[in-house]
């Protein structure tokens, strides 16, 4: 499988901001054994847009584009994708509930902008973007997949890891790979890592343990790998269950 | 006046290297008026690269390469760039001198994979490279200026710095920059600072200087802009030898 990376926006290209998505984003690709042919940075303009996107179409099997999808009207990488694809924008209704929900936790006003968010090319799935309120899109042209991803890092890595490197991994060999991610509060990584040891030791060797701490807390992601996607969500659950056993007032 | 980056080695594709040669490349072009229109980064393979660099060379006036210059047999954009113009490898000797000069002071013994260092296309003017064995290459074609960079940060900049950007930015507004380099060794950056700061006031407003500090040494950057190329030279020759007169213990 042959991957082309496109990343949009003219921050990129006056040197304001060094692209450390594509390297992220190559190098997971490599470890699930997809090849990156490419990497392409491009401003936000339409004609560029167009033809960038379309070679990568004709050459790879995958071309994931970061960028160029906030709000306002230098961001024209859903238009313009509408636009390729030849398609109508419509509003994708459990990405405009996020969008209200994020608003709502903020206690701020939403606009006309925001709501604008929520509208997504018609032939898209769309991937839920926990981290913001840009969605990620997946779209299908003559075999090809293409991903549309916000160019902010953590949310494009969320939704890199979470739903893009699973399913893609799962189209090249059959396996399933599996996210879990456990938020714990209140005690330091090393503490945890101390109480929770003898269960970390005990997980099955198709499951792996990462800690990822940030201030004030520390994340543990559980990944899993199989064949059988139900079995696996089963086994994990049930590991999971255990983990809010040991440490029910950290979770 | 447009610009295309292309950044060329297997390393950026697996993610192994975040590329930053692009973004500070497209910063000092911005900062003289070239726009970057694209970023590109293709695998050590020679059908991406002569792809590459031709739709980069009918879209833009200027072509910036980095990487893949080393001597061995992956690296191969020069030979792929002399195949691109139509032309053939001949030895540069003043290169060669250079390279057995750096083996010298080494004390390494030299093999023909070095000795191949010092072959380029013969249609090139040649960039001296002062912290390596790669050359830099200036080509031109139909109108656009191609050059070719080693990939090694510090030694693109430096070709950067004292060749390709004053030269671009002669083309483009008329107006010479010259860079001078001055080594101080024995004594800390702030020191210094005090004990230039008169001759550091009272310089040009058409002067410049900056300070690059490294372990053991600070290099000090004079970089001066002009009209009249023989006049700067000399009033910043002037300027120098000022300098060399109020610190000679540290020159």
């Amino acid at each position: 499988m042959k991957a082309h990376i496109i990343t949009i926006g003219d921050e990129l290209l006056i040197g304001q901001v060094v692209d450390t998505n594509s390297a992220w984003m190559a190098q997971r690709l490599d470890g699930i054994g997809v090849k990156t042919i490419q990497i392409t940075s491009v401003q936000d303009q339409a004609s560029q847009i167009l033809e960038t996107v379309g070679m990568a179409v004709s050459q790879c099997d995958v071309v994931l584009i970061t960028g160029g999808l906030g709000p306002t009207k230098d961001d024209i990488t859903k238009s313009t994708l509408a636009r390729f694809f030849n398609d109508e924008l419509v509003v994708h209704q459990p990405t405009l509930e996020n969008i209200e929900e994020l608003f709502k936790r903020r206690g701020l006003e939403m606009t006309e902008l925001n709501m604008r968010q929520a509208m997504v090319p018609a032939s898209c799935k769309v991937i839920h973007n926990a981290l913001g309120t840009a969605p990620g899109m997946w779209f299908e042209k003559n075999g090809t997949i293409i991903v549309s991803m916000p160019g902010v890092p953590f949310e494009m890595k969320n939704i890199m890891e979470e739903y893009v490197l699973p399913q893609l991994s799962q189209m090249i060999n059959g396996r399933f790979i599996i996210h879990k991610t456990i938020l714990t509060n209140g005690i330091g990584e090393s503490f945890l890592s101390d109480m929770i040891s003898n269960w970390e030791d005990e997980l099955p060797q198709y499951m792996h343990l990462a800690y990822l701490p940030s201030p004030g807390m520390v994340r543990l992601r559980l990944t899993g790998t199989g064949e059988h996607k139900p079995s696996l969500q089963l086994a994990m659950n049930t590991e999971i269950e255990k983990l809010q056993n040991i440490i029910p007032q950290y979770i």
